[in-house]
């Protein structure tokens, strides 16, 4: 199958789609073209991910990266607050990934989590490239007025996150040190080896339940979930002041939504959602939940901010998935504190100044 | 300056920008957000640019990249028949190209083309890659269904191109020579040489002339021009019934259009606008100014058809660039013929089963 034919088949795969968006002009022409409503503001987020840098091939299955590629720029859409609705796709492949399953893969991957939320592929940009190039555009809609940015907090706010937090950077800790998905390769094979007595019997189910929470913490790092739901439900209900995805780490993005905000933060370690899994290994694969919760990257769940007579109108649960309640704004601008136990610590933006990959 | 300044600095640069558009939220938010009328059509479009594929870092000035990664997607915005109004920038650059002036170059371009036509830089995805990358993101709007598309031309419609032909295909084939911007490092020293006699000074009269061809088919190549105020005028006053821009090169792009709209055409020869510099080097350094006009691409110049009746009531020139008639479109789907002399002959679509850069 040559280019112009995969095109055309994506272009048949998304045309049902289209029909039911407001869409007028998907895949096939110079530019896609939406129709308004005139009570919705449009928001727009791009995100660049490059081979060797945001993702290894040997490590990430395609349809798990067309999933990611769509899951990170969702991300951002409900961190405003709004819907997402219209996507782009520009991808750059070498003619050998071209030629192999790789394209049809990833976009299995992104097409599953585009109809999941009602997005429409709305059009791309196909390249070659010396190693593979992705970058993910997404429009959402939000009501005029309603989208909720990083610099609206204010002192007395209470600060929540979605979710778990660490569990994306514990699997990516895995995967270097060679786990890998559906398996779990980085173990020494020798671990298994016994011959029936109970103490191997329990050292089995150790290992069928780290097993298990290695493949979920796989999971975390190569196929994120976007917190749309929860995204909707508080631009449209007015319910935070400000919001944030981690993306960076929670150090790093409440560092970002301080400042942006002129405010800083307190919070409570022991109020931190820690992933479960990376509880559950804690101690033997050398990983620090704490840590990752704290600094790790990529969880994307939303860091949001609520209004102290807002609190009681947050639901417990949107899509199946909690919220947590971290700390509290306050007003020393850009310091962002720790209370552990009895002592209160300056939390540093980890990995803040580190060249890799932001946003303009 | 690190990641994080030269983004900050970049904010600063846009934000007084901003206060003149509708952009609600711009850079340094996870999205940016776009207040909305009722009667327009939002267009959108991406062009992805890859070193090594796209553009040679040793032949293109970083300032004239800034500036050709949003004019490709400027003139993908005018040939929907759209006014260019917001962009997003998603960048790629290794540690050493990130630590040189590039990115202040590149910016300098990119900025100099969208304050030319009242864009504004809304975002966009700073990340490390192992060579330059660059997706370049914009967003037109058109008043609600005037957007011209590629698949609406009708049998009878005369078939119209903006400015001329051929151009940037030569500016690369002298590129590929050895010419470089400012200087002609392609041509052998010796030729300068000689004491004075008439036959040496005509020499010098044709070489000088040679040089300002060839620089201005470097600019052609290097710092394409949009045709943005046609693409308004086209669009906005119904016009044109159909229209693509030529990326690709006559003969793929008319296919396209013939492709999208069911119908064949006819182009005469005689007719076809060939860049003024290619034919004056015409033979002497193994440019053909026809063939680079039918399958030559990068011109980014307009293609696009309009019924008889409105012929009358196109304009001669915008922005000072004219038209040129070149043909007409027929009844025989998916052929397109050139008429030259005596002679008709059936025009392949060069280029157009080539791996290289596709559109979604």
């Amino acid at each position: 199958m040559n280019e112009f034919d995969f095109i055309r088949r994506l272009r048949e795969q998304t045309r049902s789609r289209q029909q039911s968006s407001r869409l007028s002009v998907g895949i096939g022409d110079d530019a896609a073209v939406i129709r308004q409503y005139s009570d919705r503001d449009f928001v727009l987020t791009t995100d660049l991910l490059v081979e060797g840098i945001d993702f290894h091939p040997q490590t990430t299955p395609p349809q798990l990266l067309g999933h990611k590629a769509l899951a990170v720029s969702m991300s951002d859409i409900a961190a405003m607050g709004a819907r997402p609705r219209w996507a782009l796709a520009s991808v750059g492949f070498a003619n050998d990934v071209w030629d192999s399953n790789f394209k049809d893969d990833f976009f299995a991957g992104y097409l599953g989590l585009a109809d999941r939320y009602g997005v429409t592929l709305a059009g791309g940009d196909v390249s070659a490239a010396p190693q593979i190039v992705i970058d993910s555009i997404l429009v959402g809609e939000v009501t005029t007025g309603r989208a909720v940015l990083r610099s609206t907090a204010r002192p007395g706010d209470q600060i929540f996150v979605t979710g778990s937090l660490g569990g994306a950077a514990a699997g990516l800790k895995l995967i270097e040190l060679g786990a890998r998905m559906g398996s779990e390769r980085g173990r020494s094979p020798t671990v298994r080896e016994g011959n029936g007595s109970q103490q191997e019997a329990d050292g089995r189910r150790q290992e069928d339940s780290d097993d298990h929470s290695i493949q979920a913490l796989l999971l975390r790092q190569l196929s994120p979930q976007p917190r749309v739901g929860w995204g909707i439900v508080l631009g449209e209900e007015h319910l935070a002041t400000s919001m944030i995805d981690i993306s960076d780490g929670l150090s790093s993005d409440l560092h970002h939504l301080c400042a942006e905000s002129n405010v800083g933060a307190t919070i409570d370690a022991a109020l931190l959602p820690l992933d479960e899994h990376a509880v559950q290994l804690c101690g033997r694969r050398a990983l620090d939940p704490l840590a990752l919760a704290l600094h790790g990257g990529e969880d994307f769940e939303l860091l949001f901010t609520v209004a102290p007579e807002n609190v009681s109108r947050l639901p417990k649960f949107v899509d199946g998935v909690p919220i947590s309640h971290i700390g509290e704004i306050g007003n020393a601008a850009g310091s962002v504190r720790v209370s552990e136990q009895s002592r209160v610590w300056e939390l540093a933006p980890q990995g803040f100044e580190h060249f890799g990959h932001n946003r303009l």
